[in-house]
């Protein structure tokens, strides 16, 4: 499928530079495992317009490379930029916000879902700024995403905030005094394995992990368990936790089940941040995140069981740009990093 | 009982400044729950003398600052200063290092526990001013701990470390990139009040918390617990965890259980924080780091059960400055704040 752009803001057309000069802008990308997205952010922070398409996943690295290129190209000639940044739009720096470990010196990609093919060790950085003649900064997808929210989101202006992605798996990343914890080794913010949530088996390969119980993955999973308890039989193909939701929804009580305790196990890892570090302000994204009518009770019932001791309000916001929040997150990371 | 001071270094008698003049040098207070201690510190880092004499905690806290302030006097004297920093040593300032919640603002005890009588609210910082006539700052016990162990001690020049505190209670100070975490409401670095160990009613109100496994008095009640539930009597006065210890040594079974489960809890909390903040560097210290011999390879087991998805290798390290921990990390804060 080609890319599909959306005018999200006029361009401005006037500015105090002289007539006809180039606005300048960075642009955004989000390389998630089903679709990439690209967005363009004015100077002033205002969104020109956005662009999506198919991630060819299964296709390698070069050719995720050349969707990311296409992507912002699409989303630039939208804003009023050429390809090449020419007219009215000067794309000044791009950001990409990607899937797995990405090495913070090089962009090259350490380690990532297999999910992707041919993707752990592709120079990504090099390959779009010769594509696209911009500097180029890649920042992990679930780092991009509280970035995101924090520049025009959910936890607009919060300097310390805990964000969690509910997809696939659980991301994390923690940010403390306006920066972006990484830690020594790079290892900080993540929350999805941190253990004290039982015994079941993680991805990770240890058990007892946030992951095992509010991943999308976990949720389809446990529903599927409970049902094979009860003599009921599953699809062949699984489930997905929003079919589980939708379950939920219309009073199946295993689903119902399931997903109340992903969202106590939420609500029990923001108190250990809030206990450990004393970030109450919590951002939750991803796919699972759609079932927030069900997901959201439940997290305040997870918090109020066991507040934490300080006595300080926990709160816990729904990711409000959704499937933009990467893309944007990754613009806003570029135009700090970069300038625009 | 008197205080009893000792002469830990010799103070130096020849200095690059004029014959005869004073050394500048600063005092640590721990003002614990039995003793008060102090100790001086030249401007080099060098500690010139300690003291140590019985806390008044039940003659209230205009006694308690009046203990504070004799202390320090006698550990001056014996450094080599007069009363008030005539002679060779010359006071410039003291760190105060207090159980309980401390206003860093005003040096107010804001809460306290219940064995220290007429604390709460008392003005520490403005008592000992005027009776030492030195600038006076205070912090919070486990945080001079853990600046103690920085400045002098097991994680010396460490810059990203977690100190928990074994006592009584459990205590916690996390420290993040060189700068302890207090986070917005101040609350940051409370290990012991984390939830995820279980389900056992905890001293604050709450459930599961790391101190209902690896407190001293959790330990001991655990042991008498498991000795009732196997028809085992226990003294009316009830066990300490040094007596826990001690069996578990000589072989008792429920005395080792308990003991191992407290250091298994240790373990997880270490790896919980690695797996957060990054923070794989532990200083333990409190009055159950006696037995480090049997805690040390039960932390070690409950590691390496489950560590951190990051990889990276998670260090305990017991605290190498014993008793003086606090004051000397109390010293360390004035020093850093009022300079010497």
């Amino acid at each position: 499928m080609g890319s599909t752009t959306t005018r999200v803001a006029a361009a401005p057309t006037t500015g105090s530079g002289r007539r006809g000069a180039a606005h300048r802008a960075v642009a955004g990308v989000d390389i998630g495992g089903t679709s990439t997205s690209a967005v363009v952010v004015s100077g002033a922070g205002e969104v020109l317009a956005t662009a999506r398409r198919r991630t060819p996943a299964q296709e390698g690295g070069a050719a995720m490379s050349r969707a990311a290129a296409e992507v912002v190209r699409a989303a630039l000639r939208d804003a009023g930029g050429g390809d090449a940044g020419e007219g009215r739009i000067e794309l000044v720096g791009v950001g990409v916000g990607a899937a797995g470990v990405i090495d913070p010196t090089t962009g090259a990609v350490l380690a990532a879902s297999d999910s992707f093919h041919d993707w752990v060790g592709h120079p990504l950085v090099a390959e779009l700024e010769a594509a696209l003649a911009v500097g180029v900064v890649v920042e992990n997808d679930v780092n991009a995403f509280v970035s995101g929210e924090r520049a025009h989101g959910a936890v607009s202006g919060v300097d310390d905030v805990l964000g969690i992605t509910l997809g696939t798996g659980v991301g994390g990343a923690l940010v403390l005094d306006g920066t972006l914890r990484r830690g020594p080794h790079g290892g900080a913010g993540e929350i999805g394995h941190v253990p004290g949530f039982g015994d079941l088996p993680c991805t990770c390969g240890q058990r007892g992990h946030l992951e095992t119980l509010a991943s999308g993955l976990s949720i389809a999973r446990r529903y599927a368990e409970r049902r094979l308890a009860h003599g009921m039989s599953s699809p062949p193909e699984g489930w997905t936790a929003a079919e589980v939701a939708a379950r939920a929804r219309s009073g199946d009580l295993a689903a119902r089940a399931v997903v109340e305790e992903a969202g106590l196990a939420v609500g029990c890892a923001a108190v250990m941040v809030a206990t450990l570090v004393d970030v109450t302000e919590v951002v939750v994204g991803g796919g699972v995140a759609q079932a927030w009518d069900l997901l959201a009770p439940a997290i305040r019932r997870g918090i109020d069981a066991r507040p934490p001791v300080s006595g300080a309000e926990v709160r816990v916001h729904r990711s409000s740009l959704g499937a933009d929040a990467v893309a944007l997150g990754a613009a806003a990371v570029a135009a700090a990093r970069i300038g625009v």
